[in-house]
């Protein structure tokens, strides 16, 4: 098992050992320890959404320290949230789950076509508070992607050079994008081409559609018989996308929806090579024995124990 | 009643000694001392509603140190204002009162939707002039919160790490929302949520009305049943969106009223949950001994002698 | 008369003793040395107006050395200047005349509705060229509003640092008010107090008019029977307005005016308690011996010596 | 009482609202407060003259929060100690008591005729741990003193810009005296006049002897007939040569005494118009109920409760 | 009168007008002003000599703000004196009294052969304390002057930068003199010259004896048969060699002496063409009455209003 992590770091040759250690953390944690597949709890969806929205269907999630304990015991190979969430239990829970301190956030009280979101933590916040990786989020497709291409870019030189790893959340969108485009299998395979470009060594996309947004990616797609049907077929893009699967790329879980259609997704991750899930609204809008006992199936499919 | 204090204290577990101990001062200073309340006199309306507007209804207030005496007579727990009326009186009051340096501003002499306020002092200010904390204000919901996150995260961090507390004014306004949205239920329980989240100490919100202005927010409250009709039902859901209760959230009195309803509305905050009021216009507005009687009767309310 | 120096110093008492040391000479120099009351020459209208709509007039006042000598022989308490020409002189008069350099200046070659004036001069320029204050000019209504209090901000607390004095010109003017009210009494008694609130020492705002620009403003006026139909009632309210008169505030001059009605302009500043006047065209527009008794009336007006 | 504090604060004319904050703070905290009387509790013989010499004869006192909680309930001003007693338990009683952060310190396992303590802590330090001042150690007569003296010139100067206040230790030793000379009448003086010309606001002392070091100062004591046969009168010229009382002097215990011998002195510092006395090794080298009744009974003679 | 002040300030021709005001104002204070003659009271003694040695003769004088005073009514040019007894009265005094602040000091706790004074006090200090200029010594002959030279190097260079003048005690003494050698004639106007060259503004020098230290010296002062037998004749050669007179010299009174003979040397230096004295002990050493009426004959002398 330690070999596929030793496999893993071996891709991220220019980084310090520093950088690669946070990596083994995060690899060497929870139920998935060293099987190469992340299951990681996200919950930045207070910024992002409001707190109603995000904690009113189960509300012992206003608290702070129920993420922590969430993650903990379903087995998390991290717990990823926006500063004020990780100030709030990184002393309590001092060493006991990788973190990831999420460095930019967006809420939608003044949303836009282009959103920008906002710097709302740094590297330094992120050493002190003992995280393993900082995570950013960019938008591309959107007017604003310059702004956060080069703040990502001062950001992760500023993280690698102090031995942290980065998480890139790569969500296409804006003025640059149909809606349907957002999810497409082209543009999605394009972001995460972009977010191992500017140096990420996680990237985080979402599940993508069998739509293809660009004409020109079209024709290439058609002319070369890139197989797209199968959910399964449009993961190994992505994946062969970000460097033929050299960088770990892992997949969003979206808005809550029902078990089965999840369970066939991260067997489609799964077998198309990803490596794993993000998995916020899914696992915190539930009561905590339910979100276990899901988060369990969950991590089962990708341990290969369930098919 | 010291206890009371300390638990507080406990839920700022990442945050050094230095902000502990200036969180303390203000929760053990004046009438409220050890309760874990705090009422707290704010006066910036002469630069954000101009000085007749503000002080001519008792026009010893447009004395510096009128301020300073009032809060320390009524037993406040702390006093905040820009830097021009601190530095007006901070030598001749050093160390009687804890001081709140509220450090951006705006003026409606030229007012915008969507208004950035200015920059008027800074954290090595505050250091000199020996107050507590720093009070900055973000505006939810305008074209311009990212410019006020961001400043607010750089100012947070420097505040922090020189051991003051954090105070945040968070006030939904700008294009984003309606009028009636800025006070809706929903756009507070969100603003306490990105206060918090952004690194607030202590959040100051308006007292929200009934009104949900977000339909995605409006979906959840309905389907999960979230009880808001009353101010204290809609305090409660408040103090929930930060952090369950393990942020201290203030709210603010407002213009001018009759008093009955200002009592009422602090029974509300009290049996909600909310730890004080921030009350300006209502006591430096009205003679000095009318102010004093009437910020008793508030603190005898949350010291629980009043019903 | 020593005494009334010491008791508006007393006013300043979270500065330096360097800061309170230029107040002093400010205070102590020329015809009015001691009464409190200062008559400042201020020459940037070559810079604002152009040459020579500024000196055509009087031919000699093209020459720098003029006004450091109008200064000097009337016995004017302070030259105010922008860099060039308190460079053309201030060895030659090194001493003679205390100086204010006046930090940034605006042209009408292209002028704008909301304009910024440039900064032409640092803290740094003031030290060397022996100066006891610097000069600043905001324009509160303006839509860059924002970018001259964050600038003087940051002067200011450098000139405090470095022990100098500073003087704010506090000029109403921008897409946020009519003409007619620019000079509003409500409007310039907001001004006086945001830059009281931005921490000036001595603040220059222009005489006001009668008119009310506000409705907010007019609604307390008329409830709280505040007198402002006479001149002197309007700057009682001015200086009233400015921390109760705890910060020092004299009046603009304007443009070239009937001396009748000018002296009746001081003594209406004298009676409702402003400290006095900065008289630019009036006095260098006129040939030396008529400025010079146009001066010294103005001063005894100020000193009592005339009613 | 608080006028006694207001009197004292009006001596530190120079220094900003920050630093007479916190000296107001020192002085209105604990049993004395407000009577312009000190009692503070110092540990740092731990590092000074090493653990089983300073704690073995009350092994409590090997733990960090003993001494917190001894000068909190013997109602002490303020706890001093070096960075690592302070980092043990600054959290914990954030805002309980008073903290002084010793910056320098000396050990004896390498001892030298002239030494140099070692700067073991920073200004940064005491700002994030919440402390009201700093402590600096200077030995004039030393060799080193140079280097001391402009340490602490460096180290105060970003004290009091930070708002903290400045306390010192001025212990004459070194090669420049005789072992008696450390506790001249005349070298004592000398070293609180050295102390206060450094900008110290608060300094401490041994208690001189009527020895007299230097033959320049025998001559004019006995010339003017200084009067220095008593300890009171020995206090009273210390106290003197301190900007003539106008800067806070406290004595040093020193080494475990009979409580009578101590309580002598104490009412020879009270009487001979010092300021109080930091009592560390014959406080907390005894049982603490003893301790508390001793220091108790130190109180009361300072506040007059006791002849 | 003002045309003398305008001659000397012409001779430091490459200096900026803030140095140059800063002089003027040296020149333009007290009794003496515009006459081109200083007599400035210094009072470091407590720090160079111990505070019994030098205050208990007049113990009023232990106060600091009674030197302030007798500056001030005896009409003294201005007065110097180290960090501590600055802070203790500049914000009292702001602006009545030219300031020099004392930038190094040396105690005789720890005397060696070839001191170097530590640095106590800063370019910044002097700048918020309101000061015209800093002073610092010298000890030419001293093992250690090279640290002394350079550091004044750094120190006037960052005076005159921010436009204050600089003066340096200029006081041969080490280990490369003879104790006779430390005011012979020829080492008295050398150090007048090294301080000339180090680019001091006013230069302060003992009153030098007939004695010739070098020999090298010695055989052109005979060779060329230069007059030093009086003490006028010694002055003379002293100011030529500060620069032929362009830059000022002013001569130390010394030890507390009869006043006759004071006097004569006060004629000796006037007469020699000296620009006056600085006199400390000579002056707060006796009651205050018996020092003004010293004082003011010392003035009288200078003046010519006395032969």
């Amino acid at each position: 098992m330690k070999d596929r992590i030793r496999e893993i770091l071996g891709w991220y040759e220019s980084d310090n050992a520093g950088s690669k250690a946070n990596l083994y953390r995060l690899l060497a944690h929870g139920r998935l320890a060293g099987t190469g597949k992340l299951v990681i709890l996200p919950v930045d969806q207070g910024f992002e959404h409001g707190p109603g929205r995000s904690f009113a269907p189960n509300p012992p999630a206003y608290h702070p320290h129920y993420h922590f304990e969430l993650a903990l015991e379903a087995g998390c190979n991290a717990y990823a949230a926006p500063l004020g969430f990780l100030e709030a239990g990184a002393s309590e829970f001092a060493g006991r789950i990788p973190l990831i301190l999420k460095l930019n956030n967006h809420d939608v009280l003044h949303d836009e076509k282009d959103p920008v979101p906002s710097v709302t933590g740094g590297v330094q916040d992120a050493l002190r508070l003992g995280c393993c990786a900082i995570g950013y989020t960019i938008y591309p497709g959107s007017a604003g992607c310059k702004t956060m291409y080069e703040q990502l870019r001062e950001i992760a030189q500023e993280a690698k050079r102090n031995g942290l790893a980065v998480v890139v959340w790569s969500y296409p969108r804006g003025s640059g994008l149909s809606k349907e485009g957002e999810t497409a299998i082209d543009v999605v395979a394009y972001a995460a081409q972009i977010a191992a470009q500017l140096g990420a060594h996680i990237i985080k996309v979402k599940l993508p559609s069998a739509h293809v947004e660009q004409s020109a990616a079209k024709k290439v797609y058609e002319a070369e018989h890139v197989p797209l049907k199968t959910a399964e077929e449009r993961v190994r893009h992505v994946v062969q996308s970000a460097f033929n699967g050299r960088r770990i790329v892992i997949f969003s879980g979206g808005a809550k929806e029902e078990d089965k259609k999840i369970f066939d997704e991260v067997r489609a991750i799964r077998d198309g090579g990803g490596f794993g899930s993000i998995i916020g609204r899914n696992s915190f809008q539930r009561k905590k024995p339910e979100a276990l006992k899901f988060l369990e199936t969950v991590m089962k499919i990708y341990s290969g124990e369930l098919q």
